[in-house]
């Protein structure tokens, strides 16, 4: 635009109301981020494309949840994480109307196997006939057909490398040597049991331990054999139930410790039955699916004749895809039937028949189960109606599972694309491999959370692609922790900078080359933490250019010569907080009421987090006000005043810490501040160690002076003529001196003298401790061994 | 978009890399609020205008501040605080890169009068010399002129208006009419003056006090005689300087107040004079101005010659404009100098050449002030560049203020179109009438803030137009406060479910008839709230969609059947809190850190609001402690337990009302709750209040009794033999019994009999009070007069 000079003057726009002629600026570029234009990574195209709505700005989003069949790990972080972001970017920052669904596949081979699995092994292990050597007995059985079966495995893939070689199929050989690299990882494994197993039951010292321990090391063989055997006896759905709910709520427990929004819609499976039954039926009454042997199966040859497309996900080239046996087999899980049923080698179970120790629900195609697939389309399509905007899920669902969706969804909506925008998350490196628990790098989700905050965490996340693999590493951690320091430091030092009354230094009130600078350098990391945002949510390149304007900021206050602006520092980091907020950085971000100080305390108040602070002030309070009361009724003033300052004390040293809060007790009146409740419970766990050393010590010398005081008085409490009245001599004088040895011989006049001596030494001992004990030296015995019993008492406490 | 079906798909677009076929979304219209643009009433053409910032998403922002002469009223409220949102919205919530400029005016004719006639009226009231009676002298002379040139001005008026009848000019006419309305107003309020300063110069007592009450009631009529006096005695900057800083500063505190987000950048006109001479020279130089009689004035026939448009803003028809006279003249200013040295008369100063008692910087054009218009342009220019895209003002600066910057900036730098988007508030209406002094309806805005919280008055103007007149009245505040208290409820009520543990009632997991209708009723609020402020900041209409979602979300609490979805409900409480911190109602919606409870404690602990109860808690406790130490040190323990039970009823009593803390002290333990700290601290007030009405009337009962007590002990005192010792009588026989009358006749035998029957009640009365006091009577009446004066002085402490 050039609305300078006249030139351009020349035809003037239409001059509405006799006014004088306006010119309307137009846009400077026709970039499509400039434009306003979101771009989304689109797997269905394999690239970045703009970001329409079919209504309004609502977005209908669906993402597939978890098999609650184990405890959520990093991998799962990586993409509820990477979602639970771009989710809030776009409802947050971009204002769309989401509606975002997330189901749980709480009906599952893996949940099926596993709960019976664990079932069996609770019988195995209450069973009492079942005794050690029984169960010697049996764990042997067992890791000989684990061992059997294996090796069976290991020669069938052998064959198929050898027969692929053989036909020169590279792909059916890489294939086939994918699956003997994952069972060799399988058997090193089986061998580690074997080891284990065999040390329990051959060195074992039959103690009551040893059972418990064969139990815990043949865990896996004794788990699948009773499996094999017994598996089909396990009928009771509650058994299924109870495990799908322990790890759903481990999951949703889970994603709140990493801050993770609720899904608007939360399903499951198992409420789904009738709909999906419904479903099946219409996608049969097309003729796009089969029954077969009491399971439905879609039928792909019909699909793709009456005009759809197999695979828009993983599409494998011009000729044709030629589908993986492996990942179609992970498809339709471990429990399916034999592909004997189906038509085509490629179609996939709707509906799976369901045999003995399978739960069932009645349907017309006789009792059974929902195929894998086919929930999502169903809640997806009962949640979001017939077409949803984005579909979400990690990388290894892409195939088959997304694609499968798909085209049960075609199927049975009789449309040509089910979902608009299909997003997955690329995968999670640890330490740049792939996570196994072979590799021992498995990471649950609780595990990381010991070691790292759920903000770190995030940050990490931020500085690396949603839609790309992503590393999860000590570097990535670290650099996430610089980072996050990098921040508070700056938020310190804004805070510190506005304590001052600004105003009346009038900072604002100039704009030097200094200033205009940095404005300038946060007007620019507006634009482009927008224009990020706008490309495919890159929350790296927006993290960055938060991180530049700190950094220009760091650089102004450290180099300008006047005094720094503090309204332009305040609206950066003001600006930087409403990002962090959106990516949920910031704690608190999803609270709601008018919160803060002043008149609108009390609207929900879990706002302002003040809550915890108040309730230690009342029960400090409550426990002083006691306290004084009870003297002031009568009681021991003195003792109050006691446990008053103690109760002062305990407020510093136990209830504060806990909170974040650092109390000091100088001289010059009481401080605080406030700290990482971490860092100072740390502090506290060591300097309440270094105390108890201390004590230890202190009570260690106490023992020694005590027993040595003991054993004094227990040889001064011989009377004096008692002293050498022992089997050594026959016969001795009034004072206790002996005269005879026991043989009859005389004691020699040397000894008697010695002896003489030593009674009376005895006696001056003897008369200190009659004096000392009030004439009850049994009384002073009993009351130092009283005392060596406590200190021992108090050194046992004290080493728990 | 119709994807359904196979129909659209017989072509399908282009598929990369051997892909299945993608069918982009179309957006489903082509409305421009739609498609996302925002929309924004533009005074240039008087139209709502798409908003095309000049460069990428940069907004150059410049809005005129107050001139700031006296204090600000809620005319200037109306302003700021619409700019306020809008920049807010604009800023957080569409996520432009606003730099937003605001000058403060603190040179200009009304500051220099008002300087001047303080500065005078503070002399003359320090003169010793001028005593009461000069003082009347001086303000019956005061009165006399200013009645005078009100006369003179009135006849004026009148010959105008008969000349234009004349004329048959109805403009001109109606200009008039408009004048001599004004000027009766003014006529009312000298009138008013007369009254008061006859009544103080003849109704006088004389007192010390009388002086000072005719300075009161004479103000008016003293300062404008003084200045016309002794105005050109003035010359010292300072005194200008020190007035216009004081309403400066104020002028901030009061926008602090009402939650206006400090500009980012702040300009005031006398750091700019350089630079305005320099400007002035540019515009003589291309022969667009000229110099006058020491002052400058832009040439509108040269302007207007040389292709540029005059009034854009208030364009007057086809014929050619004709400015009004009035706003011409207030433009120029009350000491501007005739029209005699304009070569045109609606040509309008640039620079005003300063007579004595004027400020005045040297220039080339000789010693003298900007004008007023001039400095906007200069400072704009300087901050923003040589064109910006938004300039802001109240209605009443539109003409000839704006139009004015509008010229010379064109003037300036060459260019058709200084200003891409103008904007205007609506005028503000008090009760549905026009602000002003005489109609006793003129309200400051601190005046404003004592009766509504800066929280109402902004929801107030978010439920009107920014750009249409705007009433503020009863029923407006009224409203403003209901829908607080829709907000807070809904809070409430949000906070209370949240309470409960709901991830265990798994509320979330299902979609019920109910749900699923206020989830959509909270989708579309979010698209009405968004079109609504694409559609030129239509904060009413956005406001009302927040209502309404909630009056849907109570209908659902109420009727819904089954536990509602707290996951649905705090995430439309949130969406909500959102929209509100965007529009500045949230407390803390500018706060910035890391804030909340957890790890990131202590990076601008400011944010978390924790810091007020801490420090309550901190200083709690040294109290308490240090009470507790006093008493271990050997103090004493039962004075000790007294005055900690003293700090605990402190703390319940008067600090945590304060914080908002309500705290009762039951017999099963302490309580707290929230509560409005405004609330708590009326309830405090009264019960004060009330306790201290029973300690009154308790007190004056205890004097009536005192002063009863003190009767008797005075009486009683009497020595028996004393009792008829009076002018009465002449002889008493030894007992005290009168004998003989004053006039030396007898006194009767009855008289006699009654006396000494008084004097034997008198011996009793006497004996008990000798007995009661131990001998001492008169140490008793002492002391119960201490007692008088000791309850006379606790009456008097409590009627304060």
């Amino acid at each position: 635009m050039s609305l300078s000079g006249t030139g351009n003057f020349l035809n003037p726009p239409c001059c509405p109301d006799n006014r004088h002629p306006w010119y309307p600026p137009e846009a400077s570029t026709a970039d499509p981020i400039a434009q306003g234009h979101l771009l989304l990574r689109n797997t269905l195209t394999g690239k970045k494309e703009p970001f329409v709505p079919m209504q309004a700005r609502h977005v209908k989003w669906y993402t597939c949840g978890p098999t609650v069949y184990d405890s959520s790990h990093v991998g799962h972080a990586r993409t509820y994480l990477s979602f639970d972001i771009m989710r809030r970017v776009m409802t947050d920052y971009f204002h769309y109307n989401v509606l975002y669904q997330i189901n749980t596949t709480d009906i599952d081979d893996k949940i099926i196997l596993r709960a019976r699995q664990n079932e069996l092994m609770k019988q195995l292990e209450e069973d009492a006939t079942v005794d050690f050597d029984k169960l010697v007995v049996m764990a042997k059985e067992a890791l000989e057909e684990a061992k059997a079966k294996s090796d069976e495995k290991r020669e069938g893939i052998l064959a198929a490398i050898e027969e692929a070689t053989k036909n020169k199929d590279s792909r059916a050989r890489t294939e086939q040597e994918g699956l003997l690299e994952q069972h060799l990882v399988k058997r090193k494994n089986l061998d580690r049991d074997e080891t284990q197993i065999l040390e329990v039951c051959n060195n074992s010292s039959k103690d009551g331990d040893s059972r418990a321990k064969l139990l815990v090391a043949a865990k896996s063989v004794l788990a699948e054999k009773l499996d094999r055997e017994k598996g089909h006896l396990i009928t009771d759905h509650a058994v299924f139930n109870a495990h799908a709910r322990k790890y759903e709520r481990e999951y949703m427990e889970d994603m709140a410790a990493l801050g993770i929004r609720e899904p608007d819609v939360l399903t499951r499976v198992t409420e789904y039955v009738p709909k999906i039954i419904a479903f099946v039926e219409t996608i049969i009454s097309k003729g796009l699916a089969y029954k077969s042997n009491g399971s439905v199966y879609l039928s792909l040859d019909a699909f793709q004749e009456a005009g759809h497309n197999y695979r828009k996900l993983n599409p494998a080239g011009p000729g044709g895809a030629a589908t993986t046996e492996a990942e179609m087999a992970e498809g339709e899980g471990a429990l399916a039937a034999g592909g004997s049923e189906k038509r085509n080698p490629n179609d996939f179970a709707l509906w799976k028949a369901s045999k003995a120790g399978e739960p069932a629900w009645d349907s017309p195609f006789g009792p059974g189960r929902p195929g894998w697939h086919i929930e999502c389309s169903v809640v997806a399509g009962d949640i979001l109606g017939e077409r949803v905007d984005i579909h979400s899920g990690g990388e290894d669902l892409k195939f088959p599972h997304h694609d499968n969706e798909l085209a049960q969804s075609e199927a049975c909506f009789g449309c040509h694309q089910w979902v608009n925008y299909f997003t997955h998350t690329g995968h999670l490196h640890i330490e740049g491999l792939k996570m196994s628990k072979s590799l021992k790098n498995f990471i649950t989700i609780r595990q990381a959370l010991e070691n790292n905050t759920a903000r770190q965490l995030r940050i990490m996340f931020l500085l690396q692609a949603w839609d790309q693999p992503m590393n999860y590493s000590d570097q990535t951690i670290d650099d996430a922790r610089s980072k996050e320091t990098t921040f508070k430091s700056f938020f310190r030092e804004v805070e510190a900078l506005l304590r001052d009354d600004y105003l009346s230094q009038e900072v604002g009130w100039r704009m030097g080359d200094a200033d205009r600078k940095l404005s300038d350098a946060y007007l620019t990391a507006r634009q482009l933490v927008h224009e990020s945002l706008l490309d495919n949510f890159n929350t790296k390149d927006a993290m960055m250019a938060l991180l530049k304007v700190i950094s220009e900021a760091n650089t102004y206050l450290r180099t300008s010569n006047s005094k720094p602006s503090v309204l332009l520092l305040r609206a950066i980091a003001t600006y930087i907080t409403q990002i962090l907020k959106v990516f949920g950085v910031v704690n608190g971000s999803d609270d709601f009421g008018f919160g803060g100080a002043g008149d609108g305390r009390g609207d929900a108040g879990d706002g302002n987090g003040s809550e915890p602070y108040i309730g230690a002030m009342v029960s400090f309070r409550e426990s002083v006000r006691n306290a004084a009361l009870e003297a002031a009724k009568g009681g021991d003033a003195k003792s109050a005043i006691d446990s008053i300052l103690k109760i002062c004390d305990g407020l510093r040293d136990e209830v504060l810490p806990t909170l974040g809060v650092r109390l000091e007790d100088r001289p010059t009146g009481t401080m605080w501040n406030l700290e990482d409740p971490e860092v100072m419970m740390r502090e506290m766990k060591e300097k309440a160690a270094k105390e108890r050393e201390i004590q230890i010590s202190k009570l260690e010398k106490q023992l020694v002076a005590r027993e040595k005081e003991l054993e004094k008085v227990k040889s001064s409490m011989v009377r004096p003529q008692d002293l050498f009245r022992s089997d050594e001599f026959k016969e001795w004088d009034e004072a206790g001196v002996p005269i005879t040895m026991a043989n009859g011989e005389p004691v020699s006049s040397g000894q008697v003298k010695k002896r003489k001596k030593a009674i009376e030494k005895q006696e001056k001992m003897y008369a200190d401790i009659m004096e000392k004990s009030s004439n009850n030296p049994q009384e002073l015995l009993d009351s130092v061994q009283g005392e060596i019993d406590t200190i021992k008492a108090k050194l046992a406490d004290l080493s728990l």
